[in-house]
């Protein structure tokens, strides 16, 4: 670390605001990507956006990289600090700063933490709709940089949906206002560019959110299937009635069995899957929808579908989704969650393929996944102490991976590419797309000091030093 | 006009592809803004991508500019093609190439109609959800180049959310794939950069477009006003009932007044305005969402709601909305468009300051306009024969807008900046966040080739010689 940097960054920031022990640089050295560790020579909690341009400001004249991090809930490494990169941590910079009903939308801070937008406003009946499953701890800025989705965005849309403008500070330490408060959006649409950029580009350090009416009504369906064909051909019967269900998620075998070891709540263990189908609105209309989201599973041989009667059936069937990678620890003593997006009609024979490749290298594959927009998260189980178990995970993944590419589908829904998936971008995208992406990085960051070494096929390796890689671990969230 | 250049694409394409003598250029002098008027050196027609990537690398040897043109029906000028310009007409590659019923795409080339999309999929019981004025004639390509809107954009959206991937030729003539037909996009955003950038990145030769199925019912209501207010509280009361409508529009007494010149359909004649209010979906909640959009505009003294009982009152109603705008030729020799957005809040109050605006310029005003997302489009009437009138409804024009922004507002909705609003772009953006969008162009633009002189505050005047500006005439669709 550059002394005079550290000299600069403690003149800005209070005592408090700047971490340099090793021990509380610990806590920073990975995210829930916890394949690769580094922990960062440096540590900075900023509380305003002028502490955060003052702070790029003196990394720029310091040629010093920098990444913002919020909560550090990312699954694809983004928030990894590679060799001597400053860590701008917003936590702090946690203020709803307005919350405009009429016209739904909340002025934020980037380290508001996602459910903190929808507590605050949930008693003027909205929300914010993005629901990862790590929305009780990541952030508002978080969720932007990689384009944050959940259960309910089937229906709500994800994260770049949902937001209108951004305070955003520049890789040189400008500060900038991107997009509108209002619909209609003149100039470049440079909000979506940042949204999903994996923080590549410079920080966002506030955002106007947009706020979604709490629905008046719901009805929660769970369809028991004993073929997993059964189980997809059905989520695309239900799409085809024309119904949009508020999420429709599937949850197979092996998840079942651990959710049912870890809380006992009831889901029977010889089903081969279960859709999990939320319809919400206004309460009229819902039995009709209701009747032919149950249409749909009975025709393709559901063996049952029964409704949540009351909130505690309700919040059961959701314990379930939440909770079920949590779960999965009982089961095995490793895993690793892959996030690959395929069309809707393709998921019976890419979900049986999967169950092939992961068998032929020896292992379990539990699903449990955004099944209404194709989004799969298979996730491998193994044991890293086994000889060759990490081996035969990476392979089996790399070929999960190639699998979705070939059915036409794409390498990340929600999870980013980070530093996990950087290589594999070279699959998917021609020579002259990355080009297009790397001018306008190139454009945005020209010194490449934003949280360098991420995104781009080997940019890892040609960012300085790469850190140590370690067994992978468990991934916690999906 | 270069002769080299015209030799060289003499030899790519058939004859009857490329234009030059003055009577077929004339053809394309302006687009829906004809406020300016410029007929390009030469219009070239291809009919494949690879041709579209072999003109643009011809202009590029030749550092000659050049722009892609759908039907021209943009309202903003941004299809006008300023001096030594090469116009690149896409209305030949007009073929839907596939249909994906199942996951619900269409893969189409940028010359096709946008209703020609919907009508080829309406027997899948699906259609192109964005429905701009000019969707009987506008382009798929022009639509993602404006991020086209339109009455029903307030439930499925504008443009941008409805496109998938894109074909894109880029400035310099490589030819890349953006974006994914499946949810999940992988990397940076380039798709929603690109729609709404006006087309000045490059030229977008096919697009994947989402469908969106067809409701299976409706219910449309006319409300009935005697004060400008209460229909505009009513639009923020129907919103907040929790009722998403497919489309809330407002018609004001002047456009209500030539309507029934032109058509006769029984529309009041002594109200303020009306609302036109549909909703859309399964048939079994629509009375329900009917009642409270009812009970709204009750609450805000609607003198009467009436719902349309047949397909025959549907259409009525939608002629005065989708007609309203061409009938004012009726009651004016000339008219403006303006385009703005405004916080819904804040609906009453502007209605009211734009009316004793144009008032104090001794002018009238119509509007007719998509109330649900405060995109306004007051329309002032003039008679460019009596002396003043122009100077004073440019003059009317510039205070409405900046009223407009002034209230937190947007300073296009759907018709973009193009050559009309160019020099407003500095009132909306500070100089930090107009260098970022250029800096953005720079990077996908080096050469500054890409229909120059457009959307920068400034750029027409930089570059070379600006047209011959013309009194203005009528603009025609909204």
């Amino acid at each position: 670390m550059n002394a005079e940097l550290l000299n600069e960054l403690t003149a800005l920031l209070p005592k408090d605001g700047i971490l340099t022990n090793p021990a509380e640089r610990l806590v920073y050295d990975c995210d829930a990507y916890t394949v690769e560790k580094s922990p960062p020579d440096i540590v900075v909690l900023p509380t305003t956006t002028a502490e955060v341009s003052a702070i790029v400001k003196a990394c720029n004249r310091h040629d010093t990289p920098f990444l913002a991090r919020g909560a550090g809930t990312g699954l694809s490494g983004g928030a990894i600090a590679l060799a001597d990169t400053v860590v701008i941590c917003l936590s702090r910079m946690n203020r709803i700063l307005g919350v405009d009903a009429h016209n739904r939308t909340a002025r934020v801070q980037a380290g508001v933490v996602n459910n903190a937008v929808s507590r605050q406003v949930a008693s003027l009946n909205l929300h914010f709709a993005p629901d990862p499953g790590s929305q009780t701890s990541s952030t508002i800025g978080g969720n932007i940089a990689e384009n944050a989705g959940g259960p309910h965005t089937l229906k709500y849309g994800v994260t770049t949906h949902n937001t209108l403008a951004v305070q955003f500070v520049t890789s040189d330490g400008e500060i900038v206002e991107i997009g509108s408060d209002v619909e209609g959006l003149p100039g470049y649409d440079l909000v979506s560019l940042i949204c999903g950029s994996e923080g590549t580009f410079g920080i966002v350090t506030e955002a106007t959110v947009r706020l979604t009416p709490l629905p008046q009504s719901w009805r929660t369906l769970l369809a028991v299937f004993n073929t997993l064909d059964d189980a997809t051909n059905a989520v695309s019967a239900i799409i085809n009635e024309g119904v949009i269900p508020a999420a429709l998620e599937m949850i197979d075998a092996t998840v079942l069995e651990s959710v049912e070891a870890a809380y006992n709540l009831g889901f029977p263990l010889d089903a081969a899957a279960v859709l999990l189908v939320e319809i919400d609105g206004l309460d009229a209309g819902l039995d009709a929808a209701e009747a032919k989201c149950r249409a749909a599973c009975q025709r393709h041989h559901a063996r049952s579908v029964e409704s949540a009667r009351d909130e505690e059936e309700r919040d059961a069937l959701w314990t379930a989704r939440r909770k079920g990678v949590g779960t999965l620890g009982r089961i095995a003593r490793s895993m690793v969650t892959q996030d690959c997006v395929i069309p809707r009609s393709r998921l019976p024979e890419v979900l049986r393929e999967i169950g092939a490749i992961v068998s032929r290298y020896g292992l379990r594959v539990a699903n449990i996944f955004h099944a209404g927009d194709g989004n799969l998260h298979p996730i491998i189980l193994f044991d890293e102490r086994v000889p060759d178990e990490v081996e035969r995970m990476t392979a089996a993944n790399h070929e999960i991976v190639t699998l979705c590419l070939k059915m036409g589908g794409s390498l990340t829904g929600e999870h980013g590419i980070g530093l996990e998936k950087q290589d594999y971008m070279a699959l998917m995208f021609g020579e002259d797309d990355l080009d297009m992406m790397i001018r306008v990085h190139k454009a945005l960051d020209p010194d490449d000091l934003v949280n360098p070494g991420k995104f781009f096929p080997g940019s890892k390796k040609e960012f300085r030093e790469t850190p140590e890689s370690i067994t992978p671990r468990r991934t916690a969230l999906v």
